[in-house]
């Protein structure tokens, strides 16, 4: 079996890949599992040492809207094709072209060349919680169902919510065995900082562990909806494993979230590495991040995704520590319990 | 005041025409009223003779995405935009291509002028009904009400969702006043037949009143929710006039319609036109047609429509003896009451 991610050599793509070599064979839409010859990660930089190192694995370098025009996607040797490559959502509020060529375009292009190698890949589409945002003349619910409706409040959301649409119907004419998934926000991602508003959701926990100083731009009681980075590459892996049948509907599945506060976050910061942690954050309001950040749910109940055998994680001090476990050469400070 | 209505020969573009033309000013978007100077009509085929003749219409014929390539279009001396072209579920569903240029890449193409027209038009798109469709696997609710999720089932109500969200983004970033109005089935249409599923839903009244024979695909129990062609142009008429404040969220507007089933089209056909009229009409399923028409929805709660001032027609019969009275010469049966 064939596999083809874009955005594969970011965090999420790398974190899938990596998982996808170490379990060697995927269960594709219920069938019976094959082994991976050929995991091809495109991206407009390389893919980091370890995965280059693996002999199954085919880096393709280079903006992936020229590359799909270009025909140089083996999308025709492919049996699943995960589309995490997007611009994020700071950089779209920031450049309305690039967030509608790298959001819109390139995922009609993507589809399109799935369409035309004519044999219904899977196509899992990562959409984002984004699509949800609350406004004063439309208020969300205090919940979220997987019916509720999305009404975007800045561009990121509207593209990945067309992005749906467009998975949708192309899955309903038979081009692709689509699945739409609506990531969480992903805490604590490693790295460095990133255009997306919701990068603090990391950095207030990864910068003071690595014994930096770090930013917090909304009020402790701020609430947000969270997911680890093994959690969200759980949920995404199942999207492609599920039969049509266990899928059920077109529209996206709302992957599981912790519900938690900043200011909890930050408590379980305290918990895992001491005063000496939280003392490093800078709590200064940033009014426009805070106005994104308010406007994304954090309630929800992922019933669709339940019934897939997917749950939150367990509390956010797990998910730190699973952190601080899995990346020992970021963490500068003494790590207690 | 100069206006531009995209598929302005059509059958709703030329009526609204009139309607603009009629009253001979605009109260756009909460403002004074403004006389109308100019009314803009874009379609592939010239409009009606009685528009042609009146010195403040300018026909511009050729296909809309082609105008817009080659920047044919006046759209920075036009404050308001009508975009009522689009191609039709029968042939959006027949050709998959033509859908996705005529109702996805012209939208985007017609906002993209309006924006670096730079001077933030009003912009009513009709949306529609088809925005919203039943499944196995995504039942609709009993009641459709403002913020229910749609779940298009076919590609023509993909692309006017899509549409919805384009025009939102467009609003929220300044670039137009959009305007998002799902308009119901209307019916009785005057004319022939077109590729529409819904097609028949005036042709069985249509025809047997000219005195030719006419099919109904579907089940007499079948329900329906229609509007008549002058309740829809309120309803379009009412998006353009309505303030920010008013209109509220970016989100459609779902316009007001009647419910009632095929068979009691047919009784009041027979109330109006006698036997000799429901003779005229042969009961032959079509299954293909009869999916498609049972998957849209036909009870709503249209609340933010009606306060906007906006109703259902009074009855079908109402409908019908509006249809009667207003196309005479389309008429051979005798008519009664």
């Amino acid at each position: 079996m064939n596999i083809l991610i874009t955005g594969g050599s970011g965090f999420l793509g790398a974190r899938l890949a990596r998982t996808l070599l170490a379990q060697g064979s995927l269960a594709l839409a219920g069938a019976p599992a094959q082994p991976i010859q050929r995991l091809v990660l495109v991206d407009r930089v390389a893919p980091p040492a370890d995965l280059a190192l693996d002999a199954r694995v085919q880096p393709l370098l280079g903006d992936l809207g020229e590359q799909l025009a270009a025909g140089a996607l083996p999308l025709g040797e492919v049996q699943a094709v995960f589309h995490l490559a997007a611009a994020v959502s700071g950089e779209c509020e920031a450049d309305f072209d690039l967030g509608m060529r790298s959001n819109l375009d390139a995922t009609r292009q993507l589809l399109e060349g799935c369409r035309h190698a004519g044999h219904t890949p899977v196509f899992v589409f990562s959409s984002s919680v984004a699509v949800f945002g609350d406004s004063p003349e439309q208020r969300l619910p205090a919940v979220i169902e997987d019916n509720s409706l999305p009404t975007p409040q800045n561009s990121y959301g509207i593209q990945k919510f067309i992005g749906e649409q467009l998975v949708a119907d192309f899955t309903r004419k038979g081009f692709v065995q689509g699945r739409n998934v609506r990531l969480m926000t992903v805490s604590v991602r490693p790295g460095r900082p990133n255009a997306a508003a919701s990068s603090f959701l990391s950095g207030m926990l990864r910068e003071p562990l690595a014994g930096e100083r770090a930013r917090c731009p909304v009020a402790p009681e701020t609430p947000v909806a969270l997911s680890s980075p093994g959690n969200t590459v759980r949920g995404i892996l199942r999207a492609a494993t599920a039969s049509a049948g266990q899928w059920g509907a077109r529209t996206a599945v709302n992957l599981p979230a912790i519900t938690t506060t900043v200011g909890e976050m930050a408590q379980a910061l305290e918990r895992v590495a001491g005063k000496e942690a939280t003392a490093l954050i800078d709590w200064e309001p940033d009014a426009q991040i805070a106005k994104i950040i308010t406007s994304w749910p954090s309630r929800f109940n992922p019933k669709r995704a339940q019934a897939l055998g997917l749950a939150a994680d367990e509390s956010f001090e797990a998910i730190l520590r699973d952190y601080v476990r899995e990346n020992p050469q970021a963490v500068k400070l003494d790590v207690k319990g």
